[in-house]
């Protein structure tokens, strides 16, 4: 099973039980992502890992092997891979054990597992829909009014570092919550793949989540003529018309914007 | 755009105003459907032709030209194809002429179109989330809230004739709906492809739909193995394992269930 990695570009998180945990906001799914396919023990790229997100849904399936991971992705860097870890995890192995759970079943398993271990809140439900997604309510996937946008574009991503979502949002939710409901109600009013860029880095740099390694790459891509904002939440940008970011330190990629972001491996 | 062709298997139809109309119900999307592009003229498979529905959406986009269709489906069978030309026309539009309209305002207005002409009224949700759909309300697309399982099969489909959705959905639909909600509970204890088709099948039965060419095909299916039932509205039948409806008399094809319904031309 193949599930697209995502990224988020600006959000409003909630935490509570994890039903009523998630977050509001806009997010993205990408060409590439992981490919698991059921194992004996749980490898990534072929080394042994543990992953508690992962371990969680696999034991509440009632599943005791491991998975086989593959991906072109670092991992904890912004691109969602655990919520797609587990999502595509419980996808094989609700298809090779015949559970027949629908996808909002497992989608909220995997959802409950990002939320108990503090990886993610709204990756899940992007992947579940693909596409740009916008986000609007802080809640589990089956229960998360979306809406989508099909702009069918390239972007180019920086990684240069790591940043643990969980150390954020052990901190102080108030006030992002509060300006990132703020930025959805501007993107919504104008929605373009334009504003959607001005309000993401309005975003980031409102919360001060930005350093000035990622400032200085976002002013690359700008001074080139490209859009830029920060990865919501890695040490990396994504960007359009972002060449220039090949020229800076750090993991480079590109991808296109998929519009679906689950489908059976080749 | 490309979007898939959906079929109904069964169907809980409410008619009220556009938002308040639609049907609960299962249906799925297929590999084959209809591919547009912006043209002076509206044709399909370059005969011109006049679609109402498919002209109401255009007109509510203030789009004056019309559209090049291509399908290897036939029109008014069962195939959703309406619905799936106004989509794939709307985001056509939509991104020709940056309107940046979500697919949720665009599959709103391509629902509206379908109820007001009577063309349909469950196929637009179906493609908008695609695989295999439950449609949980009779509501417009954006509010219906929607489930779905990606088993990854094909399906034979025969097609035996025309059958006009606008006169059964001008019908009594009250006795149609409690069937439909009925078989939709049935489903749901015990999701599988194996009850979809016996539930089908009963929804089909109970509602008096099949005549004896559709009963005659669906036997032939079953009594070489396989499962079938009636496509929900068309004189035809969907079958999985149903290679012995190629030797009936009919439109005859098999296409692969996606999981994901709208894609760019390629």
């Amino acid at each position: 099973m193949f599930v697209s990695a995502s990224v988020t570009c600006f959000f409003a998180p909630v935490i509570d039980t994890p039903k009523n945990s998630g977050s509001i906001g806009v997010g993205f799914t990408i060409d590439k992502g992981v490919e698991v396919r059921l194992a004996d023990r749980t490898t990534l790229n072929g080394e042994k890992i543990r992953m508690p997100t992962l371990e969680y849904i696999l034991s509440k399936l009632g599943y005791e092997g491991g998975v086989e991971i593959r991906t072109d992705l670092p991992l904890g860097c912004g691109f969602g891979l655990s919520g797609a870890i587990a999502l595509a995890s419980a996808l094989e192995v609700n298809e090779r054990r015949n559970l027949n759970l629908s996808l909002f079943q497992i989608a909220d398993l995997a959802h409950e597992a990002e939320v108990l271990n503090r990886t993610g809140l709204g990756d899940v439900t992007t992947q579940c829909h693909g596409g740009f997604v916008v986000r609007k309510d802080a809640l589990t996937p089956s229960m998360c009014r979306v809406d989508k946008f099909l702009w069918d574009i390239e972007m180019d991503f920086l990684i240069m570092g790591e940043l643990k979502t969980s150390e954020i949002l052990e901190g102080n939710l108030k006030e992002i919550y509060k300006t990132g409901v703020d930025c959805l109600k501007k993107f919504l009013k104008k929605p373009s793949i334009h504003n959607l860029f001005k309000v993401s880095k309005e975003f980031t740099l409102r919360c001060g989540f930005a350093d000035d390694d990622v400032i200085d790459a976002i002013e690359a891509v700008e001074s080139n003529g490209g859009l830029a904002s920060m990865i919501m939440l890695g040490k990396g940008v994504f960007a359009l018309n972002g060449d220039v970011l090949r020229e800076l330190k750090g993991f480079y990629t590109k991808s296109r914007v998929v519009c679906y972001g689950i489908r059976k491996s080749l």
